[in-house]
């Protein structure tokens, strides 16, 4: 203690620190630019803190190639990360008719991933069981030690808080030992596209999933947000049709609601004529437009069982038609570029970008 | 310096330090028990940072019949804010038909507050100088320094960023030689209304004017959405009408529009009847409807001309009927609480809750 610099420059020093390491937590592989721009720091500043966080082995640096795989770029640019021994996240997701479990460390790298088949009546709590092995199992397989596991983030079915949610943040509390995050499973989708998929960077995130439900998230700041009653992002439950019928959510004529009256009708998607097609597109930009008049995000992505131009063209004419000029002029639409283990990689981002408070002061200050 | 303690411990504290006075700067008057909420911290360890502080003078504590004051509520607890003598903020509103000035201190003490009329086509240049003059008069009325000032913010019609915006930025920056935040006037008022007005202490509010223009704003956590291409909150551009008319944001069927149309037929608000008004209530309840199935907000607020039971009730109904029943549980709908000056407390609101991120880290880390 007595040996470090102490007073007001040392302290700088330590919260600019902070900062740095704080968006390379949240946000994985960053370039010198991006990390000036998330940390306000300027490129001298940032140089400085970076040499001092290497030469620690806090962060550690990626080469030319490394770096163009990382983003996908063919740009060679080296990227800055948290040093990948510094800790493990465990994602699951709960899903429907799958359970899926993606490990991945502090500097985003996944370390393993895999799923298995589950009945859609499985009980709660048999679905946490069957996560557990495969945690159990993926960790034998890959020779991985959970002693520096940071935290779980879990996925689950439907709204969040709730009673279910409780009961499996508090079995698998009590089973890791370690903090547990639980939050909708498509809302945990919107997080990892923000993070590691078609809106990797990005400052605001929209995303939508069209499928047999239809839900989204959205992420501002590499942060999802929850809402007040944890229900943010329930775009499938604004209503496209204000005389349709009554939805189980509480509303009318929802657009979820005139989805699935479709695959009703034509038996699925893959029996979706163009004509139905072009209307739920049409249907889905008008809501989308609506979102995007609200928050005006940088990017909206779109999940689910429909792909391609027969539904991003009428979706994006909607989405013009139907947004302010500026909301639309500063706006990008693409399809989601993650697939099974979307959600599993949300609870992963979301226990990197939702320590609790208490300890990651204390973690990023006394370490 | 040297006798300073030094260590993890120094450290941590002053990181605790920090977050209050964050805290503090931001939302302004906060009871113990707010601010052990807004900072996650304990009581145990607030109520020893509160000590310090109060022994540097840094904050203050207001007496009970003060505190009553403060929030208008009856309950006599005390609350903290910082020291007023730590700065101030000016807020001007460069209005469409008045010019407002209001000059408040770090503490959200209001401590001058006036307006001029202007018409309609006065030039920005001239509603600038106009402006000035008012904080020149206000200055020697109230014998008011300005040395201490931390920074403007100023609200214009039209959207930000803007020429316009620049501009009147560009100018008051050399006039007064502070940091100068431009921003919409509409969201400014949500800022305010979120700050000292109907949603204060709130952590999420949603804010829809309704009057010869129809506009919005949305404020997460005490801080301004401004969105990518800064027109977050047009929530006055989102359709009731897919069929429509084209409105001159670029969209069709806008809820501004259809007002304007009908006010345009009844000839002012003044002329509308009942059923108009229920009319509006309801396509303002659909619009907010969807907006708050997008961020699923604690409070609505609503300002304008229209106000009372015969535009709430509609406007509550349909809000309800449209929207996720875990939205609607969460939501409060309340009018807006402020008056002429919303826009130039929330350009102050703005001044102390963005101040340029580097100048902000050095103020509260070496202090």
């Amino acid at each position: 203690m007595g040996t470090k610099p102490s007073g007001p420059l040392r302290l700088l020093r330590e919260t600019h620190e902070d900062r740095v390491l704080t968006a390379l937590r949240n946000q994985g592989p960053l370039t010198r630019a991006q990390l000036a721009d998330r940390t306000s720091l300027s490129r001298a500043t940032l140089s400085s803190i970076v040499q001092t966080l290497l030469a620690k082995q806090a962060v550690t640096e990626a080469g030319l190639e490394d770096a163009a795989e990382v983003r996908g770029r063919g740009r060679p640019v080296s990227v800055l990360t948290l040093n990948p021994a510094g800790g493990l996240a465990v994602g699951m997701d709960l899903g429907h008719r799958r359970i899926q479990v993606t490990v991945a460390n502090v500097a985003h790298e996944i370390v393993a991933s895999d799923g298995i088949a589950c009945a859609e009546r499985t009980p709660w709590t048999q679905r946490v069981k069957l996560a557990v092995d495969l945690v159990d199992e993926l960790t034998n397989r890959y020779e991985i030690s959970l002693t520096s596991l940071a935290g779980l983030g879990v996925g689950i079915v439907g709204p969040v808080p709730s009673d279910r949610a409780g009961v499996v943040r508090d079995s698998l509390a009590a089973r890791f030992g370690v903090p547990v995050f639980v939050d909708n499973n498509t809302r945990l989708a919107a997080l990892a596209e923000a993070t590691w998929g078609a809106g990797a960077g990005m400052g605001s995130v929209l995303y939508l999933r069209l499928s047999y439900g239809v839900g989204g998230g959205l992420v501002l700041g590499g942060r999802l947000l929850a809402g007040a009653g944890g229900a943010a992002g329930e775009l499938g439950h604004i209503s496209v049709d204000r005389d349709g019928p009554r939805c189980s959510c509480g509303g009318r004529g929802c657009l979820e609601l005139h989805l699935s009256n479709l695959l009703d009708e034509y038996g699925g998607f893959d029996n979706l004529t163009p004509d139905a097609i072009a209307d739920v597109a049409t249907r889905t930009g008008e809501v989308l437009a609506a979102a995007c008049n609200t928050v005006n995000p940088e990017l909206v992505v779109i999940g689910g069982e429909l792909t391609g131009v027969a539904l991003l063209r009428p979706l994006r004419r909607a989405l013009r038609d139907y947004t302010h000029t500026q909301v639309h002029h500063s706006l990008r639409v693409k399809p989601a570029e993650l697939g099974y283990d979307a959600a599993a990689r949300g609870g992963i981002a979301l226990v990197l970008t939702n320590p609790p408070e208490e300890a990651e002061w204390r973690r990023t200050s006394c370490s």
